[in-house]
């Protein structure tokens, strides 16, 4: 029944403005504090005194005064990579003042979640309190794209479960959520121009994403300071427009899979055919307008090209290098045209530069998943990098193969069955990332920031906040505050991160996430140091 | 707020009756049937024909007769393994008569929960199908213990989430949970005889259980053919009593930890103590009498018992196997004593026998982790056996660390931060796991079955679906129809595993369980060889 959580939005197009998003942000702030009883037991050693006495002379919060110094661009709610100024100073005075300065609309929700987290709920009952006054706080983000990527068409996502995500990438101040929409599983993505694609290509009429349900998703995100953008992955994961329009995909569902693609099923557009043409520029005439509104970005994919796949192309019969590329070239062209024409701006996936050598304009914004020195060479060439190290930020990772391996030799071939990049990467393992590592001062300036993903083979609605949470928030603190702490300049650590990483679980899963824990109880409650490997 | 789902049972003690077992059952099985809303459009191709039609003329089920051959024993509902015939014979005629044909309730329970699972409903609405019959299935099971168990000392369980895993246990044909209930961590179980225990050991006095919520936990299982059986690990694993009973314990909470435990906090019983003896016999004549009226075991623990330790007895200050295993033999004899007393039959795991030499009655009952030739050896000292080998069914294992490692030379060993028992078992791992591997026929015999283990450093009510189900279940088809398939002789395969497992999933999670997806819906909608690694 996970699936199938009924929920409401209406579907009143309208634009946002910055008064109702602070607004809307306060409401949520006083929710968090108020209503999500987190009386911190866990943190705290059984049989401690951890709470302030209520009979006590309490100072009360008497104001709370936000003040937004900018007036907020016409980007503010789909800004590209520093557009927007999310930097905020926050002050609890001894008195009982609040005060939270911010530059925009988006500042002042960074604030305001940070103060929401300074609050407890007393065992009592009703009453809250902080133990961090006076305070404060001058906070600012380190990277400017700090994202999640999910993977909606290996496994469909409900849009209630989306929401979900980004309730809880801005209690952890991630601002992108990248949508892998489609891919040669399914095609959720309904177009109104064309129906028969998700017609065909969805896993059911239930598991599709409407134009309602798009532009929900996208104000749902912008109301909360994420930008929801969306990928097309193509020219390859993209084999189930075959089942509407077979004549422009080559290899769909060719056996053994590992011969023309990464999993099955295969299918990759056709490279040299004016019928494929035609098509995109009729599904990015029906997207492009209805996403550009809250989006800065769109994502044309472009991993994992086979080139075995165009042997099966009657009109190119080959897979060298040579002949394909050149054809490559006109389609990222072609493609990234139309992107830009629509007012955004493009993003790929790495190998087009780097494994097909695609010259690409400078706004072209890469994403780099193959780790290694993959960063390092794309920075070289100029190229604005979203870092998605698959040793450290996929999420999906270590749980173990999906095909089936039939007895005999195949079996002795994939025992244990493990997974193509397993181990799991543990929240000690995602926070051990850093996006900027080995990176000159000028390259570094072009890592824009990082997302973790979160691909679909093994996840669903199910198991998606146990995967996903806290694991996004251990690079949500790395993307938002650095891999080093900048006072001493040394990497930031476990010893440290541990307590805080248990605490926000809670938060979360107060606030109805469903957060993996960190760590048991009994670490939770004492120190550190109590859960140490100490040498 | 997912710790704290309300529940409400009657404390009403009373001895079960094989008919309201029975009635219980069939008001299950119609439940999950008609409540679920099992329309399977997971399980095939999109587009294609697989409902019946609803207007042509179908037969309908006409009658369900159900026989009890046998008049269960009195042991029916705390059976040692094997003392319950949990076989039965179900066939659906062609014209819509139902026989289920059984020797006890529980083979009752068994035939009832088959049938349910021969159902799907229509997406029409209202309407119900089976699209196997008419059929006949005779069933029984390889082994007679089919078990999970579940630390519950770690991490606290809700008692709502015990009885949804016995829930989802009883779907699987499993038969035996086993509640690891205290370790060094925390003490959960309320004695009344000794009430500080648990006040100064649980984490919170909301994370205990009464004697109330055990009663309710064992008869929950019992009338779902889930025998409820507790383990009190010793004489390591039990650092927490000493926040209440101090000077019963050696090494509580030293660091660093590995010198003395396998992980934090370490602690173990003083082995040569009347006190300890004196808390013991206090402990068993509280808890026993109150556990044995739906188990027949009761599961002593020791492992891990680490030398170390006793270095700190002042009464005995030595690590040597010759000083400590005397102490030892005197410690099981006495504990076992007891056990038996209470009408129960002793349980321990492998360490005892094997590590540390101690002999024991060939009633009692030894758990093995350890893999390798473990089964083999226990056999051959003619002990029975419950095989939980860590290389294939530790659930728990595989996704990272969880203790504390800090920067500098800590970091650099513990990097990538996997845990000691990786990779994680997936199912395929999980389901090519034969406990009776390398035996001969008298050592098979000697087999009782085996337990997936769910230790919960990092596995909470959160995430404990997830990550039991379907991985249990994959453990519970070898254990239930066997490795092999008795028609072949040979190995069962993924390739017609894997439909079989999607489907029940589905059938998990729309019963209420959280059970992670098995593949992507483009490989349950498909065949298996769709998504097979064909060489």
């Amino acid at each position: 029944m996970y699936q199938q959580i009924p929920y409401t939005y209406g579907y009143v197009p309208h634009k946002l403005t910055s008064k109702e998003v602070v607004q809307a942000g306060v409401s949520r702030t006083l929710a968090g504090i108020f209503n999500s009883q987190f009386v911190p037991w866990k943190l705290h050693k059984p049989g401690s005194k951890w709470e302030p006495e209520l009979s006590q002379g309490q100072k009360w919060l008497q104001t709370l005064q936000i003040t937004q110094s900018g007036e907020d661009k016409p980007s503010a709610f789909k800004p590209l990579a520093g557009e927007v100024d999310e930097s905020y100073n926050l002050t609890v005075s001894a008195e009982g003042d609040v005060k939270l300065d911010a530059v925009s609309s988006i500042g002042v929700l960074r604030g305001l979640e940070t103060f929401s987290q300074l609050f407890y709920q007393h065992s009592a009952g009703t009453f809250w309190y902080t133990p961090y006054a006076p305070v404060s706080i001058r906070d600012a983000p380190t990277f400017p794209h700090r994202g999640v990527m999910m993977d909606t068409a290996r496994h469909f996502f409900p849009v209630p479960d989306i929401l979900r995500t980004i309730d809880a990438m801005a209690w952890n101040k991630l601002n992108r959520l990248h949508v892998h929409v489609t891919d040669s599983q399914s095609w959720p993505l309904v177009l109104p121009s064309m129906p028969e694609v998700s017609e065909k290509g969805a896993y059911h009429p239930s598991q599709t994403y409407s134009p309602a349900d798009i532009d929900a998703i996208q104000k749902y995100g912008a109301e909360r300071g994420v930008e929801v953008y969306f990928e097309i992955d193509m020219p390859g994961h993209i084999g189930v427009v075959s089942l509407s329009h077979p004549e422009l995909i080559v290899a769909y569902n060719e056996l053994p899979y590992w011969w023309w693609c990464a999993e099955p099923p295969c299918g990759a557009f056709k490279l040299n055919s004016t019928a494929v043409d035609a098509f995109l520029e009729k599904l990015f005439d029906d997207l492009l307008p209805r996403v550009a509104p809250y989006a800065a970005y769109f994502h044309t994919g472009g991993d994992e090209l086979n080139k075995n796949d165009s042997m099966l192309d009657e009109g190119i019969r080959s897979n060298s290098s040579e002949v394909l590329q050149p054809l490559l070239q006109k389609f990222i062209d072609a493609q990234h045209a139309r992107v830009r024409k629509a007012g955004l701006t493009p993003i790929t996936w790495e190998e087009i530069p780097l494994e097909w050598n695609i010259t690409m304009g400078q706004d072209t914004v890469v994403q780099s998943w193959l780790g290694g020195s993959s960063v390092k060479q794309l920075t070289g060439k100029g190229f604005k990098v979203i870092d998605s190290n698959y040793n450290y930020w996929y999420l999906d990772c270590g749980r173990g193969q999906w095909v089936n391996w039939a007895n005999g030799g195949a079996f002795a071939m994939g025992f244990p069955f493990n997974d193509w990049c397993g181990p799991t990467k543990s929240w000690r393992l995602v926070y051990s990332h850093d996006p900027t590592a080995n990176l000159t001062a000028d390259e570094a300036k072009l890592v824009l920031g990082g997302e973790v993903a979160v691909w679909s083979e093994t996840i669903d609605a199910t198991n998606l906040d146990t995967l996903v949470w806290p694991r996004a928030s251990a690079a949500g603190e790395v993307l938002w505050s650095g891999r080093r702490d900048p006072a001493t300049g040394q990497n930031r650590t476990q010893m440290e991160a541990a307590p805080r990483l248990n605490e926000f679980r809670e938060r979360m899963v107060l606030r109805g996430v469903r957060a993996s824990p960190v760590q048991m109880t009994f670490c939770t409650q004492g120190t550190p140091e109590e859960c140490e490997y100490a040498l």
